[in-house]
């Protein structure tokens, strides 16, 4: 009889997100994708998220509103619809002071539900696709935050102090978004249905913001076409 | 000029986190009290969380539904009013393996959740009401689970990152119920509305749950009259 190793993937729709659900379903991990919807600017993010679940074989997908938290936050960051903050454009990510994009505790939030939902699923591993190299310097992308997560999940949940500790898989942390695209390509990731884009108008990026600045430079250094619509 | 701290609160509605309450309001803090309705058995606590938080001064109070989480985890624990499990009654809290009313990862993201409050509302503590001493034995209870959020938060923010992290403020982690009980008594906490059981009838206690058993012993070693209302 063999095993097959359950995986919750953080899925938002853009484009290392769904590299990372593609890797953990070529590892042989049956997936369950986990989105949140926050109110965010780019909540169409979360259409690509959906196909891309059912494309990749996720086993099931959960899609999440944590408007409540979105309203909380959102004088303090201009990613939230409701923000009075605008995005920032045309910087150079993550260079200087962590941009108003950063949106308090979000990746703490999306692992401490990925964690409560592993647990409830017997799963032993939690993948996201957190990168520290091509990055809009936000705090919680770093190595030294997914090290603490990873010591909080073990001493946090049931299945951490029988033994089973719940794993984060990170497989994007220390590649380039040149290296994140090859890696897709392999896996004929479908890109053209990913948005990564901060501000997007309808499902057209804008070209401008950190996340697009990062994705284009990504596939141009890849030397792959880059199937992102902009406005 | 004077600079009055503001701190998010935790706060169920039982007996420990209105205590904890207490504590930040005597100490000066301007609460900003936090609960969260997960699909509880014992949701009738939230109508205590809102009276309580009125009657102890907190600026705010916000009441998030978190019943999408208690939806996945339901199977996997009996304190969710939809689980397949019951609530185990007459058994020695904290001795044994983990009972089955732990909830997994509440803890986690409860405080990622008043993490991101916390950052938005430039709070500089969190205090939540956890106990290691007369407790039911869970994991997310115990001080190395409290330091690790604690590494967590300032990793995970802005804030941490800036040099100004957010403080997690557990008064109540060494002491035992009894000591809690007159902490909160020499602070004029009303006890009879606050409710501590895993499994009431409307808000009436079952009287042998673990919460139930841990709040007796606390009033009868305090010596002071239990106005707990029992089934």
């Amino acid at each position: 009889m063999s095993f097959t190793p359950r995986a919750v993937v953080l899925l938002s729709g853009g484009l290392d997100s769904t590299t990372v659900l593609a890797l953990a379903a070529a590892e042989g991990r049956h997936t369950h994708a986990l989105s949140f919807g926050y109110g965010q600017r780019h909540a169409v993010e979360l259409e690509c998220a959906r196909r891309q679940a059912a494309r990749l074989g996720a086993r099931a997908h959960e899609v999440v509103d944590l408007g409540h938290v979105g309203r909380l936050v959102a004088a303090a960051t201009s990613l939230i619809k409701a923000s009075p903050l605008a995005v920032p454009k045309d910087a150079t990510p993550g260079l200087g002071a962590i941009p108003n994009t950063y949106v308090p505790a979000r990746n703490t939030l999306f692992l401490a539900y990925a964690l409560a939902w592993a647990e409830a699923l017997d799963a032993s591993e939690i993948w996201l696709g957190v990168n520290a190299l091509d990055y809009s310097g936000y705090p919680d992308c770093r190595p030294e935050f997914i090290a603490a997560f990873q010591q909080l999940a073990t001493l946090a949940t049931r299945a951490g102090v029988e033994g089973r500790p719940i794993t984060l898989r990170t497989p994007l942390l220390h590649l380039s978004k040149a290296q994140i695209v090859r890696a897709g390509h392999e896996l004929a990731v479908d890109y053209a249905d990913t948005i990564s884009c901060y501000d997007p108008t309808g499902s057209l990026a804008c070209g401008h913001c950190d996340s697009c600045t990062l994705r284009r430079q990504g596939f141009l250094q890849a030397e792959l076409p880059d199937p992102t619509r902009y406005a």
